[in-house]
């Protein structure tokens, strides 16, 4: 059985490690894999953004996810079952919902409260090692979600605002949702919304960011520009993205998520 | 057989990597499970403690953890047994000493002599690879500990100074033990020493670090606090530790390992 | 089967965790050993000697390797079976070339083209996960390299200049290679080249990087020097590094990978 894990912990410390001797004692016989732990701490939207683009891409099994700036106050431990069959563990912080639609919906909810399957001595500050990571061990093992608290209504689980830009014609206002490590600026934009204003491959627009302004290019991929070049294109999870060939755009621009970008088709 | 593994590696290079690659190659298997390679290089108090507090937490097993500043020089290679079963590799500078106490104290030290269960070849700054690695996985394959050196008198093992608080009426000087991820300072104090100094949930403390005073309250948890509030509580580990509610405590203070947290009661 | 993974990619994003499940939903009973996803962005040189210096301690199986800025462009996908009997993947340009010819040079090599083989949607750019991810598990799983694509011919693939460094009478021009996580400083040299030049252990040299000039003692390791000297040394993979023992020299020189170091005898 598989546990995959993905959390806001890093890995300067021994978050993740612990977590992963907490499921190996309960659960000796299950592969644990890293989605990643490098969500900016408690950004739960970018979490639950990842969570969404990386599931159809693992394994199915039980899926926990810990971003968790609630611990210890009055948002309820989950596990959702999804119509397509995984079983997602974490914080009804909204974390799960988006990756929880992409599978299809929820179909069974029930709140973490049984202490059988919690450690002794539950924190009040890591629930990820004391409550989170044993209940995904027990589920693995094939203890039913309804063994491990009561039913939940899953129309009453937190949901997070996912940013919608706007698309005007010729001009678009997005965010920034994302900001990889090689500098790659992911926005909230689909390319049906670039078709919808026009900004076709090859053609060239004007990026609005803080106060400044640059010239970019739409393009398929990398390969298409030149060193250097500012191009704007979807990216390998859908998203409308902003890189240089070659550099990191972050760095030029001095972005990160949250941030505001306005693109102008250029008319000739 | 579980081989748990603690380094100051850090994940930028392929250290961490080539060890688990030796360990595979000996004991293909072997489950290793990283605790965590970002204790700050050679700060090997931070890795015994780390060590410390996450050992219950994991399998049974091998325990290799090497933060090792002596390498080439004269510090012993060890493996320990303690009272409760496990085996703890590393160098005789400290690192495994609190952990073993933890774990019930050492019952067997052996130095690691026999270079039959060392690589062909041992480097002068690699013990991690060609020393300790394939001894950890030649333990796990069941070889006893007799085999690989000599016997040591557990006595003479190198141990470390622990800072401890200076704890008077209604203030309290501790020092910081360590920052973590999410800017939290954990502090070498105990709740017991909080209840000696009268600084029970509730109250506001002024603490003192390098020239700079900022009022904290004493809380058990972040939901406590209102954003932005500075907190004393007891963290997972069971140590006191300072954060802010949605911040990083670290950063405000701009404090390290090491520093002098001054605690003084206001007294109404 | 073990498959082994090297990347540029990080651990701050999802790209290595979305590889892992990629793999294993193919293979559910390969291992995966991460060597490292710490090459700095795009760095193929770095990431090439990083291959060839950690491979010899891998157990054999197949080498996933990827620090590809040509990706979406016309840089070929290749499977290359090495006369020792691993087979290495990852894009044509040079990164698999140094670790192949250390196992005994190219016996066979693909083009990966197949799409059999591969996800059923392709990116234009994240092969990782597309195109070099599949692969790798199936042929985990047994299936022939022939499989996979059309032979190429050896000779005409890509490789990679490695800089030559400059050796006179008791001088010598060297170029960074690496810097590691202590703050080690890795040349283009061999212990044969300090010889040439009269650089024997225990020899007083001058370096000269940028406009800076050091002194530094030529020593077995780090245990040889007193705190804060500047000592040069032959690494644990055969390369002469310099360091400053108990700190970092590459934060003392603000030296980084590409840069030269001129190393003079200095003359009694």
């Amino acid at each position: 059985m598989v546990i995959t894990f993905l959390s806001d912990f890093g890995l300067q410390d021994d978050f993740v490690g612990t977590c992963h001797g907490v499921m190996k004692r309960l659960a000796p016989e299950v592969e644990i894999i890293d989605i990643t732990h490098g969500i900016p701490p408690q950004h739960v939207l970018q979490g639950a953004l990842v969570l969404s683009n990386t599931l159809p891409y693992m394994p199915e099994g039980v899926h926990l996810a810990v971003v968790d700036p609630g611990v210890g106050g009055f948002r309820r431990p989950l596990v959702l079952r999804t119509a397509d069959g995984r079983l997602l563990v974490g914080p009804d912080n909204g974390l799960l919902m988006p990756a929880a639609d992409r599978c299809g919906g929820v179909t069974e909810a029930h709140e973490l409260t049984n202490p059988e399957y919690a450690l002794d001595t539950v924190s009040r500050t890591f629930h990820g090692r004391d409550l989170f990571s044993p209940a995904a061990a027990h589920l693995a093992l094939g203890v039913s979600p309804r063994e491990l608290g009561p039913p939940l209504d899953s129309q009453a689980l937190v949901r997070l605002d996912v940013p919608e830009p706007e698309v005007g014609q010729n001009r678009i206002r997005a965010v920034v949702l994302y900001v990889d490590h090689f500098g790659n600026v992911q926005l909230n934009l689909k390319r049906e919304h670039l078709e919808q204003a026009a900004v076709l491959p090859g053609v060239t627009v004007e990026l609005e960011i803080a106060l400044d302004r640059y010239y970019a290019v739409a393009a398929r991929t990398f390969a298409d520009a030149r060193p250097g070049d500012i191009i704007l294109y979807e990216d390998a999870y859908g998203n409308v993205a902003i890189a240089i060939s070659g550099g990191s755009a972050a760095a030029l621009f001095g972005v990160g998520a949250g941030q505001e970008v306005r693109i102008h088709l250029r008319t000739p």
